[in-house]
């Protein structure tokens, strides 16, 4: 895995790492209490298990999963590793709780990583919008092939990316429809100009009603941790079949994820899900929408693919293709969008 | 007025115009009715006297103000003046809209502007944040200088910056109080760091709730349109005394502006209050917050000035300083606190 030098503007690794050389986003996924509860309990509910564990923590930040595993379980040691320049904090805030002896800051990246020793344990919060967005994920998978004891546990296990059909009412009328006739107005000239601008990419930080959702969300792709290969990361596949369980108006769909925490014990398996039904996290869910709403009843077919196509040059971008047909299975009536997120 | 390549680029006008080349400014503008509305009032309450008169709209964006002009009241002409690319569909929209007898748009900057004829009224939505941000406000100056007749009306006749003492409780407990000890860590060494880095700007977008305002709102610095120059605007100065009404937390000071608009003929003028007791527009409020909260009780007097000092190489930018002090007139124990907004 070596880069060239155009390859790492292509990366934007300054502008990526720089970003969490600040304290704003570490604050935004601190203060995100379903994200961080949970690993929190995954520690909690393995502290036992995880005695006399070395533990690597990729992408710590703060350090805060380092310190839950210093502070509620007795690891041997725990690798905090953070490639922004947060990690200079980090190490004094490791002091600072005490956990000095057990937790060991590196500040580098992982594909430079070098450590004392193997890990049992690969835990980290890589997930970005729609599972993959800014594929962090490269870096874990890199890691884990090199650091990672054979049939050592990763943290998340496992994570899926969940779809489902969608009204979005107020969306489309605040972003498309507002044009048709603004005080008095006719502006409808400037709607297909809306639709470019607004609706040919996604919306990160969308909030799902359930009520908005048309029908039951479907799993449609799901990566092994432990199996994923960084090459399987280039194109993702999944197929739907979705029945609609109320009328309504068919606005898009709406992407999110969850993330699976398998016990190294028997225990039961922890999940963080970013969805409509569960307590609101940073992510939100991720919107797209059709370039034109269409009505459905109770009873009507959706069904189709996504495709998560990662961008060759710019590599911590993608292209989300939906394919989807109504109440046919002819290929003529087969309906495409493609959305870049964001190249 | 003339600027040199090095000038150019500290406006920073290829972003600036860029910016409302797309939709998403304009949308937002267009969607907040406090904003859209009292201009629509102005014109509508304005309409008798507006008859063969000849408008100058500077910065019309979409046209709306230039079509309320051609439909709500019988001008001679309305110049519609846009320098972004906005412009060549605003041109799409006075046809669509049956107004191209009346309106004619120019794509042009103020400081270049030709028009056939010196106008009756020079209407212009030009408030920023804290009102000057971004200083369209000497473009408007530059063009009423050069081509509003004698006597012509400027809408908005004039403007006000105001300011009140407030509580912000939640903003303090999410960005500094939060690093105390989140999920049983001590994390407060890095609250320096976050007092750094989240508090030393001010807060764009802040909605003050009226029962935050520890007193009444006060006029700190009003600027007549008719009679104001450029050079008045590199720096502007406004002092305060508030008496505290009632006992709080003193977390900063929050800044908003009102602009008012004369009657051409002897009606009522019109006032937009972008402040925390009226309907909240686009603008919202503008928070700059001291570094750490003082106590205060009913009855105290917290006096002082703040000062709006132009950036001398970013023209768009300026920096706000608080001077002030609680039960004092001793220089001794004045505080102040200087906020880049945002070089
Ligand atoms: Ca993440
Ligand atoms: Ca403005």
């Amino acid at each position: 895995h070596q880069r060239t030098e155009d390859m790492e503007d292509a990366w934007q690794d300054d502008e990526y790492f720089g970003n969490y050389g600040t304290l704003r986003l570490h604050l935004e996924m601190l203060s995100d209490k379903p994200r961080t509860e949970t690993y929190r309990q995954v520690i909690l509910s393995n502290s036992a298990a995880l005695r006399e564990k070395v533990v690597l923590d990729l992408g710590c930040g703060t350090g805060v999963i380092s310190l839950f595993c210093a502070l509620l379980a007795k690891p041997a040691g725990v690798y905090a590793v953070e490639a922004s320049s947060m990690a200079e904090h980090t190490e004094e805030l490791v002091k600072q709780n005490g956990c000095d002896g057990v937790v060991t800051v590196f500040q580098e990246r992982a594909e430079n990583l070098t450590l004392p020793t193997k890990v049992d344990v690969l835990v980290s919060e890589w997930m970005g919008n729609c599972l993959l967005f800014e594929y962090m994920l490269e870096s874990v998978l890199l890691a884990r092939d090199r650091w990672l004891k054979k049939g050592g546990m990763m943290w998340p296990s496992s994570a899926c990316l969940t779809i489902v059909p969608c009204q979005a009412f107020s969306d489309y009328r605040q972003k498309v429809e507002f044009w048709e006739n603004p005080y008095g107005l006719n502006f409808s000239y400037l709607q297909s100009l809306a639709q470019k601008e607004f609706l040919s990419k996604p919306k990160f930080s969308h909030h799902l009603q359930p009520e908005d959702c048309l029908s039951t969300p479907a799993d449609v792709i799901t990566l092994d941790m432990v199996t994923i290969q960084v090459s399987d990361l280039e194109r993702l596949k999944g197929e739907f079949t979705f029945t609609v369980e109320k009328s309504g108006m068919f606005h898009g769909f709406t992407v999110w994820f969850s993330a699976h925490f398998q016990s190294l014990e028997d225990g039961p398996s922890i999940e963080l899900n970013t969805g409509p039904y569960s307590e609101i996290t940073h992510w939100k869910q991720t919107l797209f929408m059709l370039d034109a709403p269409v009505s459905v009843e109770e009873g009507d077919i959706i069904a189709g693919s996504i495709r998560l196509q990662r961008n060759p040059i710019w590599r911590r971008h993608l292209s989300i293709t939906f394919l989807w047909n109504i109440n046919s299975t002819e290929v003529s009536t087969v309906k495409t969008k493609c959305f870049p997120m964001w190249r």
